[in-house]
């Protein structure tokens, strides 16, 4: 068992590397070469320009102001300052409601913390079972310990204390979550009643049209919802199954990007031709020309896609049984989204359209029994991977021993003699695959709710960040807890009896404390100090900007603001409300660790949402309930150990008083999702007709119809068009004339504001590019 | 052990009981003074007159046709030719559905009874194990046992057969349900779609209406739906809280009853008016004259119903914050019921109204808070009442004791010395207190549904069903399969990791068919054929007909046709399904007796639908999903039931293929639920709409808003009103003159027609008696 001296060190070490990682960061974001890493957001929005231009060479890309490195914490201060209205003006909702997990973490962890360490450390404190026992057997009590439950001896009155506590630290927990619920459900009316117009608003996407022999789907939605919403109706959007297309986009971009670099290097160095074999991956084939190559490569792809267009526009079969329909109000699509159209549920089932960017095209198309199928596989194969994920990496870490390596690659047996690559494999590979499958994890069940069949990219974070929490909690907690795979704990589910359990996990509930203590200190402290730094992007920008950027047009795609990552982040922070929640009244001295660990994550990200991260689509918060249903589900657990605890403890007396508190918490949490989770759920007729009477009243001309013409475009047939002809066109030019002319036209088609604003005025933009 | 003998003698005994009362039923139904307990439906429906009129004295009252006696079971055959659309047409939609309950067992059990019969009883029967066994240890076999698959030695290969035996009828049983689930979604929707005009298909029953200081409910009513759904409100109708008016008008009636029998009496012997006692009971106090009293007591009451009525219709107290609000068109209140309404979605809570007979009055005022919290007190009262009824209970049979007895009435010790009352308290007493508190738990059910604040009669009577499936679940079935109280099966649940309850109830399986055989025959057979005897109904209506009955009307009023009693039947039906899922892989002996109670059930109940029952309300065959559900659930329960028991039977390797059935169910049941529940809650808006467009065309010149302006008003604000009078001035009447004039004017107050047809003319007939 460590001692407070122990976890002194660690916390020094922790700190000190959580330092480093600032100092590293203040150091690079102020380098002018740097900007686009650190301040891509702005340069998104287009408020901010290139420090590189019209400067002293050296001062482009080093900055030599020394003060400015004096001031290198300057940013946690910024980072506050900006009010929150303004933050959500900024950076939209979802971002804004997203750091206030962390401030809820604050919230309800400060008084709990004052609490029991007013209170419940004190009560530890003043025995001397440890000691004692440590005296009779000869062993040295750990200083944490002295502080923790295990300090109180059996059947002790003090429990009481202990079991008042969790009373008030589920009731104070249960009221910080409602008055969050209550904010955050406040914060999305307000941000859902002043938000400009988007598409979305007036549309449903409307799945599984059935098919008709004598009408095509866009014939036959338009007369189904002229019949069934007769004064209502406005237009419809078919959609088309262009993952084909999509591909071949990609693909042009592909070769556009290496069309970039071969130009690059000649236009750099105007006196040899680059060559490329065009075997594969360039490793051999024919030698040719590269300019020439890829230009033509890229007509001949740019002529695939104008076929395949043709097809898709032109192929009935191209035409997936869902429609985008459009209403002449907000309150006619409310209504039609919230209702059943049709006596068979599974046709003709309308939802909510997500935003034209949310929309995750390739699920459109797939049918109801379909879906159902998938959820089970998914279901099913996400309980193998949470309970035996560790045999297919014990496979490959047997594998990956010296003798799986020496029998696979028999080649390679003179290179696994030599010392420092045996001791590579035996001590770091294991680990190495371990880790690498846990970086992973997000992105694989990323593909599994994406199979799941989601509509929306907001929906399938969502999914994942559920299951990832799930995973988390059995692979993360449970089996630290009591060491042993995922696979013991379900046996040892299955085959011992429920309160012994309880008993069994409750009892090691103490014992684990400065195993969690550290992990907080590495995962939570220096974990999201390095996340500011950005490594990955910094590299890559770098990278691109030395091969790939031509112009400044390049250099904006060039930038990775990333996204929040609600699906990888969402859980971690999880963890440590379980974490707060569980050992707040068994090891209080834990708790100031986790206060660390949500004050600098709220700083820390509170910068990035500001600076940094651009948000693909803007779901007004609709992870809200996720979060509150996740911190409901770490206090019942919470609760549950402490009674297992307890009974072990001879408390036999005291027990029963703490099984009133899941069933209290559980009926505060129905209580919640009744109240509160439909504002995350429907829209209440009500608002949208407000929204409705107000539009009119400040627009009484506005055209709907044209506003709305090809929102729901997929992405392939929209706007992109001119900016490839404009490529085409400046290829061809720089086949004539050979020097360049960067164009001053900004792209903005990942920007954050498209997402909040963006597509106010598509028709406009678009106009003449939809499909024939 | 039972041997088949004994099996067979019960049976016997069983079968006779069941043509005893068929022979009983038979010869009480033809004689013409029980022609109204036998066919009240008929009556209420006016389709008969009585027979006694114009026949020979003797020929009123017994029937001397003895061809009739002889054809005595022709009912049965009656029953079953009317056919199913003239029975919907006849008894309405949820009373041929429920018929369907019964049928669909026929249908699961047949195919599963034949296919174990040909496999599984050669299979068990071949081997000798018990016979072994038996003479080893000098102990008889039983025959049911050798047909069991404890006949089957430990680890045998023949296994392999019931679980085959346990996916096919897995399989069968899930194709039953889907084809029901269709068809009578299906049998709903044409139903609804061909019923007659009826108020709640326009109205929508809004609750939780927020206070407001400067309008009146009705006003904040009305301008709420014409801001929100400004093209299609029509009117609304507030909900007035008039509990003790009708406390009021319910005294009146019982104080009319008791005129009513004064006065017979002394019609029919004029010579000496009858006194009563006004005191306590009527045991002591002044002497009056009872017919004087009761007219001054009726005129008294009378007034206070009118000053009742008049502070009902003025105080703004008396309005609830509900309404029942009516749209212009069945499309609008479909809109309107599924959608929400305003932000808070505790406020403002719209749901279909339910028919104007099956609104449960007295819950229309509870608000959202409590409602919460009421159904968490209730979910803790039947936890308590199914784990530990049986506690009260011992206290009560304790009490019931001798010892007891004469402790609580020292008074009555003479009367306990006698030997015969001595035996009765011990033999009789403890059995009777059981089956008391087991015949009056659904009614307790009810009454704790009605404290939950279900707003229809038809949703408290489904609440009640689930909850006492759940009850006879845990206490008939659990209980007897291990001998032992609720409150130690729970126990055994905590205490017992999962996979060891499975075995203990699957080992103990296979030793209760002789037990639930006889249950089944006692129960199912017997009881079933006593139940077409209406004993209770019988003696009620000769009772009343003796000394109420003064006039055709009154007669009418005296039948009490009952109704189904889903709450009180449906569960014990699934009793059966239970028994009959978890025998037929294990003693597949005990089918044929399920099957006999199914055919059994369904022709008596047909029987009884046909010409007894009258229901109350038309829920148009709400309840299905439930009953779905509940066979899903002893699907399940049974495949746990034989993994547990293979795993005993060392089958080791066997077992694992049973895993995947439980999921497999539980998906269908998921699928099920997508696809068919949302046709048993919503009402699509593309049905709606058609109805809409069909009356239109009939008729194009409709009233709607006459038609439904008081078809929502508190019953003791209708119609009864002129009988009052009436009645008034018949009493009046008999003052002057004292000959009876018998009115031949029918009342139809509680006709089953009034529930499908009713209120179809509202407004022309309580035309001028709305509220004030």
């Amino acid at each position: 068992m460590a001692t407070l001296k122990d976890i002194g060190l660690a916390a020094a070490f922790n700190i000190g590397s959580a330092f480093a990682f600032f100092l590293a960061f203040a150091i690079l974001k102020i380098q002018p070469f740097n900007d686009r890493v650190y301040f891509p957001k702005w340069y998104l929005k287009g408020l901010r320009s290139s420090p590189i231009h019209g400067r002293a060479l050296v001062k482009k890309f080093v900055n030599l102001d020394l003060q400015s490195y004096i001031r290198f914490l300057n940013w946690m201060h910024d980072a506050l300052k900006m009010p929150e209205p303004e933050l959500i003006d900024h950076a939209g909702l979802d971002s804004a409601v997203y750091l206030r997990i962390y401030l809820m973490g604050l919230k309800i962890f400060v008084p709990i913390a004052c609490l029991a360490w007013t209170i419940l450390i004190p009560i530890n404190w003043t025995n001397d079972t440890l000691s004692t026992v440590a005296r009779i057997k000869n062993i040295t009590a750990s200083d944490i310990d002295n502080l923790s439950i295990s300090n109180i001896p059996q059947g002790s009155q003090r429990f009481w204390a202990h079991i008042a506590m969790a009373y008030a630290f589920t009731f104070w927990t249960c009221y910080v979550l409602l008055k969050e619920y209550e904010t955050v459900a406040d914060m999305r009316f307000h941000f859902l009643l002043t938000e400009r117009r988007r598409p979305d608003q007036f549309s449903v996407l409307v799945r599984n049209v059935p098919p008709d022999p004598d009408e095509s789907v866009s014939e036959l939605v338009e007369h189904f919802f002229l019949v069934n919403h007769p004064n209502n109706y406005l237009s419809s959007q078919v959609v088309y199954n262009a993952n084909k297309l999509a591909d071949l986009v990609e693909k042009k971009k592909k070769m556009q990007n290496w069309f970039d670099y071969y130009h690059l290097k000649f236009a750099r160095n105007n006196t040899k031709r680059p060559f490329i074999k065009t075997g594969f991956w360039g490793l051999w084939g024919k030698k040719t020309d590269a300019i020439d190559y890829y230009i033509s490569e890229i007509e001949k792809v740019s002529e695939e896609i104008a076929a395949e267009r043709e097809r898709v526009a032109s192929d009935p079969k191209s035409i997936v049984p869902a429609a985008f329909v459009s209403f002449k109000t907000r309150w006619a699509a409310a209504v039609c989204a919230q209702t059943q159209q049709f006596r068979n549920p599974t046709l003709w089932l309308t939802d909510w359209a997500p935003e034209p960017q949310d929309v995750y095209w390739p699920n459109l198309a797939i049918p109801y029994v379909s879906l159902t199928l998938r959820r089970l596989i998914m279901g099913m194969a996400f309980f193998f991977l949470t309970f035996f994920f560790l045999i297919p990496i014990t496979i490959v870490q047997s594998l990956a021993s010296i003798e799986g390596l020496e029998k696979a690659f028999p080649f390679l047996s003179h290179l696994l003699k030599i010392q420092f690559v045996q001791a590579f494999i035996a001590g770091v590979l294991p680990g190495l695959v371990l880790k690498l499958f846990l970086m992973f994890l997000p992105s694989i069940l990323m593909i599994m709710s994406k199979f799941e069949g989601f509509i929306s990219i907001s929906s399938l974070e969502r999914r994942s960040a559920s299951r990832y929490y799930l995973f988390n909690l059995v692979n993360t907690f449970l089996c630290n807890v009591i060491v042993g795979s995922a696979l013991q704990q379900l046996k040892s589910f299955i085959h011992q009896p429920p309160t012994e359990i309880a008993k069994t996990f409750g009892m090691a509930i103490p014992m684990k404390a400065t195993f969690f203590i550290t992990f907080i200190m590495v995962d939570g402290w220096a974990g999201v100090a390095a996340d500011i730094l950005r490594i990955k992007p910094l590299v890559m920008f770098h990278l691109k900007n030395l091969f790939l950027v031509k112009t400044e047009k390049d250099r904006e795609s060039a930038m990775d603001p990333g996204s929040i990552e609600f699906h990888a982040r969402e859980p971690r922070i999880q963890l440590y409300f379980l974490l707060g929640l569980v050992y707040a009244t068994v090891t209080p001295i834990l708790l100031p660790f986790i206060l660390v660990f949500f004050a600098l994550g709220y700083v820390v990200f509170r910068h990035q949402v500001i600076n940094v991260y651009s948000q693909e689509y803007e779901s007004a918060a609709a992870f809200w309930p996720a979060v509150h249903g996740r911190v409901i589900m770490a206090l019942v657990i919470s609760q549950v150990l402490l009674m297992g605890l307890l009974t072990t403890k001879a408390a036999a007396l005291s027990t029963p008083f703490l099984i009133a508190l899941p069933i209290l918490t559980i009926y505060f949490h129905r209580f919640c999702k009744g109240r509160y989770e439909p504002a995350f759920i429907r829209y209440p007729l009500e608002e949208a007709m407000m929204k409705d009477t107000l539009e009119r009243a400040r627009e009484p001309n506005l055209n709907v119809k044209s506003y709305l013409q090809n929102a729901f475009l997929h992405p392939v047939f929209r706007g992109d068009d001119d900016r490839d002809e404009n490529e085409m066109e400046e290829i061809m030019k720089w086949e004539n004339e050979s020097d360049l002319v960067p164009t001053k036209r900004t792209s903005r088609r990942t920007t954050p504001a498209a997402s909040k604003i963006g597509s106010s005025t598509p028709s406009s933009q678009h106009e003449g590019q939809m499909v024939p």
